[in-house]
């Protein structure tokens, strides 16, 4: 069988699968997902077996300890995906809710209730991990999952996909519910998301250059994240140490994460006491300053900021600094630099806080607290799947509900349209 | 200029127009729209003129006569237009609703807030009203308008657009939030789809080659429609006035549209007496039967029903009619054959029109109601922007409220994250 008949029928085995699971008790969803935890701690040795491969693998191949270490499957990392598909068990089922109902002048009844999307392709990069939480989340909200991870994964992600398929059956749910593409042959993704008669939703989740590529191929609707250019702005009134704490906490509590702040705004009345004061802590926490000239002005040995700096997502204890004349200007910095990502203002000026949170279109919008909040669990949605910054369907954060729709349901009574 | 900069152009100030038009209060956009509604009164006479090339130059081409029709504006249709503005700007406002809010153990308040997408593309066929009608629905959902309509509309499109405008400067709004592209070239079209940088949402509204061709093309999500194969099934235990009470103004109203009748299902236990009944009342309406082998057996005049009928949308007076077993094997036909449009159950069994309910995954799902409610206006959103079968972001009649999305508005009082 060729990759495109092979891809294809995978697609179709899908689509049959999200059918029945779209009816699925949410007992069985959970049964099946606690047996999953089960089977996974008790497969674990030959997981680790077959993760080994992989490894071995990449180290031949020259790839960075990071990335190595984010592919290794440890006995912690693998009691860690138990647990999540135990919390994922015990999370609400969003499937069958009825959000709200109104009557029709004309005696129909008038509700939406919520449905799975059907049939979700994710499309990753190396870490095993997302293979399992994926698939838990999508089978809770009762839609089939195709997946398709890096091929530096290929032997791990084969071996957690028959451990979940095995935990299926045992509950008499179709193993087509959870199916992972078994080649690492690019022409794979290419055919998959050509697929819009069987596949509903694509969440890609890795770096914006694979980003961009599914996004220019797709025919099936994405949803997706390019970056996270997060801003703080210090406004002129805010409480200085708490303006410390969070800009700390946002840049160097997980550098490396898509919520850390990229950006930090402060205004010109306080810019030259908190300014000194702040980059004091950062450098010391080992954070790179980069400044606009008024920041320089005040802290003249930090390096200079391109025009390009204000766009970058460093992803590093790296940090560009500006200074502003007022919150407009924080405001009109973010609406042309930003990426729609999260935003936070520390103030204790009522007005701005208000003007700050309604004029920012960003998908999380923060209030004296830090953009580390913009998480799904942090959030209490319980889960999250990623983070659109797509405005379409879901923006921001997405847990299970994220991954379902609502139809119209209308009780009549003989109703016809006059 | 050539074109592709001429798009980006357009493109460019639509975005711009849309960061202001997002902190529009409620107050001066229904100013607007009632500014419209009086200019485009005043101004029917040489809206009529310039409507006047564009109906001789379809004579010219040959246009069929009900193309013409559609096209030909009159003074009811002026005066309906402006009739239709003043009910939008009657409307609620979406923006700025915040549609929950919770308290985080940290005490952090998380809430969502309405914000409008952006900028929207319409890209539709002939009839010049979709300008007015999308223009204002997305004006009133604080988002751009990007409109590019049929070329055969050209000269009444650019004279429409002209009015919107006009009353956007007078009460002081950029006229960039209502632009059309004032090319009819092709290559618009294929600039247009690619700005995903610019535009947030493109809706296609028109035949299923011109939306086909949007999907295939576009960077940018595309809230669509294909077809509508809209089935009702008539349960064993129906009511026989009511089911052909609803059967006829399913498929007889108004059978050019989306929401008609296309496939009649029928219980094997009340065929022999319904289907003689019904096809009798339906054929004195000019409806032409196509059956499956059992209903021939019962309407033995009737012609034969093919695979490939259950797939079509006839937008004729035209009907398939399949006998089923029962409720389960209409919902598999439902399944195999449907457009996740819009399915009816006839019964009076409380079980089977709750499982309809519950296992139909089309976007709008009636018990003993017309096929013909699945609209915005009859739902109660106030407004239909369009129907998505596409299950993303919105599913079903789309109201203003699916041209907004929600953002995240969080209010700490100095968290950081641990």
């Amino acid at each position: 069988m060729n990759i495109r008949s092979q891809v294809i029928a995978i697609a179709k085995h899908a689509k049959r699968a999200a059918n029945s699971l779209a009816r699925l008790s949410s007992d069985v969803k959970n049964r099946v997902l606690q047996g999953m935890a089960g089977k996974i701690v008790r497969e674990m040795d030959s997981l680790i077996e077959e993760n080994a491969k992989d490894v071995d693998a990449a180290k031949r191949a020259g790839l960075s300890a990071a990335m190595i270490d984010r592919l290794t499957l440890k006995k912690s990392t693998i009691e860690d995906m138990a647990q999540g598909l135990r919390e994922v068990a015990a999370l609400p089922d969003p499937v069958g809710k009825v959000t709200s109902m109104w009557r029709r002048p004309n005696g129909l009844l008038v509700g939406r209730m919520r449905i799975p999307l059907g049939v979700i392709g994710i499309i990753y990069e190396s870490r095993p991990n997302v293979t399992v939480d994926a698939a838990a989340l999508c089978l809770k909200s009762g839609n089939a999952t195709i997946l398709r991870g890096g091929s530096e994964a290929i032997n791990s992600n084969l071996a957690i996909v028959r451990i979940l398929q095995a935990a299926l059956r045992e509950c008499a749910v179709s193993e087509e519910a959870i199916q992972l593409i078994p080649t690492t042959d690019r022409s794979a993704v290419r055919e998959m998301l050509q697929l819009e008669e069987y596949i509903d939703l694509i969440i890609p989740r890795g770096g914006e250059d694979l980003i961009r590529a599914v996004v220019s191929e797709s025919k099936i609707p994405v949803i997706k994240h390019y970056k996270g250019v997060c801003h703080v702005f210090v406004d002129a009134s805010a409480e200085r140490d708490m303006a410390v704490n969070i800009c700390m906490n946002a840049k160097t509590q997980r550098p490396g994460v898509c919520n850390a702040m990229e950006t930090l705004l402060v205004h010109r009345d306080i810019a030259g006491q908190f300014l000194p004061f702040v980059a004091h802590k950062l450098q010391d926490a080992g954070v790179i300053l980069k400044g606009c000239e008024r920041t320089k002005a005040i802290l003249p040995h930090i390096e200079n900021a391109e025009e390009s700096d204000w766009y970058e997502e460093y992803l590093d204890l790296i940090l560009s600094v500006r200074v502003v004349n007022d919150i407009g200007e924080a405001i009109a910095h973010i609406e042309q630099y930003g990426s729609l990502h999260t935003e936070s203002i520390i103030t204790t000026d009522y007005r701005n806080a208000q003007k700050f949170l309604n004029e920012v279109n960003s998908s999380t919008v923060l209030v004296n607290a830090s953009t580390r909040f913009s998480d799904g669990f942090q959030l209490g949605l319980g889960a999250e799947i990623g983070i659109s910054t797509t405005k379409l369907h879901a923006f921001g954060p997405m847990g299970l509900e994220e991954l379902t729709t609502t139809k119209f349901i209308i009780y009549g009574n003989g109703q016809v349209r006059t």
